[in-house]
């Protein structure tokens, strides 16, 4: 059905249930980067299938809003369907609750799927639209009623993740949320967040690409827990360990009944970006006390253990890549034809060949030059390129193993770059070494630490548009929080850097319909000295693979950032040699040759 | 009357009003940094000096709060008083709400001079007491009615702050803040900050030391604007220069009855961080709109014509500097007997000897090595320091002219200071030139700015316990948001770094009774580069004097940090060298020789 006849047939089911107007956000009852297709609601209804945009139905309009990242595919996935795209982030776009108030009559009753608002733009919403006489009813599904073949909610098996990669006890999990618990009075935690409840009870699946979790809930009480999760997902012997550690399973959807049952003014603790309105209208009694997640920071604040786990997956990560690289420069120089897309079939291959590889840990961006400008480019059997001339070629592409998440960023030439290709290369490379040889205070805040990354780049008139980093899960989604290394992030107090912090470091630059580069490595926050000015912290450098010396103009380094490049091959070279052989061996050691 | 004799008045006076409780903060209705005698109820009834601090005092209990700057005084000067000193900051000791809360019991009530509480402060005391069943009592002041000899309030002269350095017409000033208001829909904004009101008005005074301010409330009208003042502050022709701008003169008081007198619902503009309770407690009728006040930021974004004159004051306020250390160098060469007060004299001298000097800026700090870590050091007749023996001498002072306000912090060798004194000296000036030589986009949040400065300290271990820079009125207050240098500063969207603002860059290093070094230039914002990646920024060095370089290890400077110390001081050469004859000449030829 093309999509001008699915918001046909929406405007007629909005008018059948007396709504006139509808909002369809690109979200699902736990929030997640990655929906089931059952919660592609928004996809179906537009046919535009970007991952961040927001469709808005009246009987006269439709619109869909999306940011400048998916503008072009918008733009050409809505042709013919009668809906209009919304550039959200430009001047004059209103946001959709800007919209709606500037066009709905009072009295207006708006429809938006509570089960997957998160509760603080559902309270946005409702008190945006009250104000001026309209309403807002978050029961409502009028997609639902008219997506006659949505797909079934997905049903893989959940397994344990289990020593020695698990390195937390799941009693002491549950023990370390309960005092956190406690520290805010709480009797009672809903989690929603599929991460924060993979890592609470040790458990991983697989419903979503990409970030190893299973849809569920979970209640914890001080004395007991319960997880929400479909029937069959975990058999038996896993419910019995389970139940040993003092945790019960009820059904998926019996969170509804559970939490309606909770006694009058039960103080449940909810973090209000991490649950939905639809999840909590059903525990109307209870009195919320509203807070981070505990189990945010706990999972965020790495054990000496899982950096041992991680140093080693590392290992196995850049070993696969050193195979992936000797294949790939071979197979140039003997004159294939290789294409944006080989470049992901071959580092996907390379890495499902080392032990305790699980999947890639997001999908891989192989972008050549003009391609190689778009952040978020994704080649596709439709439209990729060749790699043919000269030039270079962006790679970013991470592995999930069962003792950690990567996520690496390198540029390597193609052909002959040309000088001005070098001359941004190095300086990304500055950049990159300005933020792994940074020291500084416990806990400094940090979106702070962005400026340490951009000021090469901005002292010569340079930037680029996205974060310097991002936190990174363990076994777990490679984009986690609390930390976040952007200058221009919203922020909270839980951004301070901690000692165990896991965080990206990757700084980039773009010139549109030309070249792109980025340099990304995985940091953990370390010990540094204590002296009597503080408590200092900095990072080590977990990603092991080689900078393409070839694409750096050493006089542009100085002795220190030289030093620091050196240094890291050597590293990179000692600690990965163990693990490869042949052509792999030999690439090892010509891309780790000290400049 | 002791310390002890004014509490057991005031609890008699607590009684007899029928109050539990009594919050005495540091402030007046105009929430200034610099209080007039008359407003100084804390130093009155607790016998503490200090500029920051709050006592509560109920019938068995008093306290005063007070950071760790003040611990060493506060404990000295509260000897005997039965005060107790609660030292703020420390983890063990409660904010003095939370005192209250876990003190007093329900049905208290507290009496806190509204007059002198910001609206927020204000709401967070009610919001607390009331939860908890207490009662908060704004409108009285029992330390008023125990305070029998309360000084009167200042009573000095208002003038014009004329053209060529005023560079604003008032007339401008008035329409700039009413289009702000319009962007609110404001019909009325009520400015009760000193410095908004003498930038609006183009009037300046001399109720407190230091800030060129007159105790005043305006509210501006869209098509009138009234200035409440003393009668007898203004004469008779600047009366019908006002007059003739469209502002009317009106009593002190006459704010209350003018405010009272606002129509049901009149749309009124108020900042809650720059307004009291007690002040807005007459306005019950306006419906208040809360925002920044808009002269906040238009006094911050200074004119073209307004830099300057500011390089015209720097060239004085430089110029005045070569002559007090020429004329101190030779003393302490001559053998004379020098101390800390001797420089605060030394150099307010030679100031006043230039074109345009009104003032010093604040009160001059001259610390001699252990000294000189207290960064918030004050030499008095009592306690001072001679300058004798070997070591590091830190002088922070600064002047208002009539074309601008200075502020400047050198730290000078006294005898032969020690290898670790100039390490310590070189290690801020890297500091320093981090941030003098920083780019970035137009907007950047100023916090983040503070991790550029810090960063070559923090990777050697060191800190300091201070901001980075401040903003900086043009012949106003020497400290004046919105900008601030500080990366723990609370962020606030109005932080954005703009051009046209004037920032101090002021690193430090303090070792407790040992030394303290700070180096502090004013920059201005300026244009950079406009580039495909963005507009950028960049800080022109506004002040003009050596750092003294016998006190650099050159070797431990980049090639590019030498550049700029050797281009800085080839600039204050070229610059000052009109305005110095004789030693202070000789001076200054030796000490802008390159390095």
């Amino acid at each position: 059905m093309p999509a001008a006849d699915r918001v046909r047939a929406l405007r007629a089911q909005l008018r059948a249930e007396g709504l006139q107007a509808c909002l369809i956000p690109s979200a699902d009852p736990h929030l997640s980067e990655y929906l089931p297709e059952h919660w592609q609601a928004r996809v179906w209804a537009s046919g535009f299938t970007g991952s961040a945009g927001s469709l808005l139905v009246t009987d006269e309009f439709a619109g869909l809003w999306t940011d400048s990242r998916y503008w072009t595919q918008a733009e050409a996935q809505l042709r013919g369907s009668g809906i209009a795209l919304m550039r959200a982030g430009q001047a004059e776009v209103p946001e959709p609750l800007d919209w709606a108030l500037a066009h709905l009559p009072r009295g207006a009753r708006v429809a938006a799927d509570g089960r997957v608002l998160d509760l603080g733009t559902a309270r946005r919403w409702r008190t945006g639209l009250e104000a001026a006489g309209l309403e807002l009813e978050l029961a409502r599904d009028p997609v639902g009623a008219v997506w006659t073949d949505r797909p079934a909610l997905p049903a893989a098996p959940v397994y344990e993740h289990l020593p020695p990669h698990a390195c937390r006890s799941r009693a002491d999990n549950l023990a370390a949320v309960r005092a956190g618990m406690r520290d805010h009075a709480a009797q009672w935690l809903l989690l929603s967040t599929l991460d924060d409840i993979a890592w609470l009870l040790n458990l991983r699946g697989a419903d979503v690409p990409y970030n190893p979790v299973f849809l569920a809930h979970v209640l914890v009480g001080l004395d007991e827990a319960r997880l929400y999760v479909a029937t069959g997902k975990i058999g038996e012997g896993l419910a019995h360990v389970l139940h040993g550690d003092g945790v019960a399973l009820r059904g998926y959807d019996e969170i509804a009944c559970d939490l309606a049952a909770l006694p009058e003014g039960a103080p449940l603790m909810v973090d209000p970006a991490r649950v939905t309105a639809g999840t909590l209208a059903h525990a109307p009694r209870a009195r919320l006390i509203e807070a981070a997640n505990p189990s945010q920071m706990l999972k965020a604040l790495k054990t000496s253990a899982e950096a041992a786990n991680i140093r080693r997956a590392m290992e196995q990560d850049g070993a696969a890549l050193c195979e992936f690289f000797a294949g790939f420069e071979a197979a140039l120089a003997a004159g294939k034809r290789i294409t944006e897309l080989d470049v992901d079939e071959r580092i996907t291959a390379a890495r499902a060949r080392r032990r305790d590889f699980v999947s890639p840990s997001f999908a891989t961006i192989a972008g050549f030059n003009a391609n190689g400008a778009m952040p978020h480019y994704q080649a596709t059997p439709q439209s990729h390129a060749a790699l043919e001339g000269d030039g270079l070629l962006l790679i970013d592409s991470g592995g999930q193993y069962l003792g950690g998440t990567t996520d690496i960023t390198r540029v390597v030439p193609v052909g002959r770059p040309s000088r001005a290709q070098l001359a941004d290369f190095t300086a990304v490379l500055r950049a990159h070494i300005a933020l792994a040889l940074a020291r500084f205070p416990d806990g400094t805040p940090s979106p702070a630490l962005d400026t340490v990354a951009r000021m090469p780049l901005w002292r010569e008139g340079l930037d680029y548009g996205h974060g310097t980093g991002h936190g990174v899960g363990y076994f777990l989604n490679v984009h986690e929080g609390p930390q976040s290394i952007a200058v221009r992030a919203r922020p909270r107090p839980e951004q301070a850097m901690r000692v165990g912090m896991v965080t990206s470091n990757e700084p980039g630059l773009y010139r549109e319909g030309q070249w792109g580069i980025r340099i990304e490595n995985l940091v953990l926050a370390v010990e540094g000295e204590r002296t009597a000015f503080g408590h200092f912290l900095c990072f080590e450098t977990l990603t092991l693979c080689p900078i393409d010396t070839r694409c750096v103009l050493p006089g542009a380094l100085s002795a220190e950032e030289l030093g620091w490049l050196n240094d890291y091959h050597a590293l990179v070279r000692a600690r990965l040699l163990p693990w490869v052989e042949g052509p792999a061996r030999d690439w090892l050691l010509a891309r780790t040759e000290r400049l």
